[in-house]
């Protein structure tokens, strides 16, 4: 990898997270504070997938219930580990539904406690442990690698470099066809896009989140845009070379680098890769259509 | 992992060491006694792949040349990575020649020094050290389970294990259709077996080394075999719930312990994940063939 990109590349592989992928840290720690009733009532989650298996998982280890509202064509993985953790899930359609409409019916009728997948100041303290480990084990880095899609990943690892190495370029990478915070830090405002169809679920967004916007355009200094070929060079690349299951929103970063959106020549560069749930029919799929991967 | 085969599992992941597979450890020591003329001449190495990788590798660190014999059989993915290494590759017919001969006529004409598979002391020490590390990093455990081929790996980490560690029972895995060492400890010598056909081409040798042999006649406790199908099960619980890719030979040892062949209710189990080099279509070969997987 540092060969094929010319820098010396740190990765922080959230792959083997609990749940596969980051998330876990920010649910986990937004669920330390139910409060006794809250944890009777039980929660719910929408999610693309990873912040529903985190969720879910979670629940089981508060002791409370999980509702977890998907796209009904989310990888079937990830509805499977959400339900193998005990979950209820609840399927909405990704293309003509609103999502928050689904989730505040649910709210209101059952009293749920609603765990935001990163517009939450507990979310995005929990996701930036994620950039506090990978500071305590490899510390200088000239250049810090997050994928973008709410920006609470972003926003709570930013914090962390910008206190403990404000010296550091922090780096958002985003699919390009869903470049909502690339648009939105243009603009200096949040800017809807049409829902990106991507290969990238987890990046699958159409517009940045209020309160992570506000730390963002404050942190970030740049956000580089992967093509679908280039995620499907990475998530290969990552398998084949270093033997880890990346999902491609995972693997955007690393897609950012081998592909030359970013270039780092002769830095250190830490680079989360956020999640590893992926369906292997799936991955199949992308690299066949890809056939010099 | 730990609840579907109901015991605690650490797992050695020889997949993320240098060319991917245990084997670089076996090369170094060896190759690190070569002579000046030796390094002058050369290496050669006969190999179904991840020694093969192994020697290059070590070939370029050490500044010395590598002729690698493999069947024309091997795996894509395994001749491309010895030729990224800089060696030169030879081919031979796994069903039809004997690749001792091939080795020996290169050996004769070029005064090339063989660097072996497994049956060789300062090979099985170098792989010894997967099983030196285990013990620093996890101590006690009441079993160890090892994949056997050559059975260079087993001689190396038993050998660690019965002095550091003698109460823990010593387990080899062999595929089904690939049992000579199962056989040999039966028959109490070395017994030549059809070169089996499996997925598991890195445990492919139909005769258990003679070094190794008598290392291991006096070190295993028991061998068990596990199905094709079951390596198939092991591989996609490994890519799909612990992100790690690795391949058949790789995964014999969580095979036999999710299929049953071994029983460890309880107990602390030491795997070793001896490598992680395999094509991803085949790897979707296999699970196509098997939809429940």
């Amino acid at each position: 990898l540092d060969a094929s990109v010319g820098a010396s590349i740190f990765l922080k592989a959230e792959v083997f997270q609990r749940g596969g992928a980051f998330k876990f840290r920010g649910a986990f720690n937004r669920m330390s504070f139910l409060s006794d009733s809250e944890r009777v009532r039980g929660v719910i989650a929408m999610s693309s997938g990873n912040h529903g298996q985190a969720v879910a998982l979670c629940a089981r280890l508060f002791g409370t219930s999980a509702v977890i509202v998907m796209p009904k064509d989310a990888p079937r993985s990830k509805m499977e580990a959400v339900e193998g953790y005990g979950a209820e899930i609840v399927t909405y359609d990704r293309y003509t539904e609103d999502r928050a409409e689904v989730v505040d019916r649910l709210v209101a009728a059952r009293g749920l406690t609603p765990i935001p997948p990163y517009d939450d100041y507990q979310v995005m303290a929990g996701a930036g442990t994620v950039a506090l480990e990978l500071f305590e084990q490899v510390s200088a880095l000239d250049v810090l690698v997050v994928p973008m899609s709410g920006g609470g990943l972003m926003a709570g690892c930013s914090t962390v470099f910008r206190a403990l190495s404000p010296g550091t370029r922090i780096v958002g990478v985003e699919p390009f066809t869903g470049d909502d915070t690339k648009r939105s830090l243009e603009a200096g405002e949040r800017v809807r896009i049409p829902v990106p169809r991507t290969i990238a679920d987890g990046l699958q967004v159409d517009i940045p989140g209020v309160l992570t916007f506000e730390i963002n355009r404050l942190t970030v200094d740049e956000v580089v845009t992967v093509s679908e070929e280039s995620l499907v060079d990475a998530v290969a690349f990552l398998f084949g070379r270093m033997k880890v299951v990346v999902e491609p929103s995972g693997a955007a970063g690393v897609a950012a680098l081998r592909s030359g959106s970013l270039r780092a020549d002769g830095q250190r560069v830490g680079v989360v890769l956020s999640g590893g749930n992926v369906d292997l029919s799936l991955l199949v799929d992308w690299v066949a259509a890809r056939p010099d991967v």
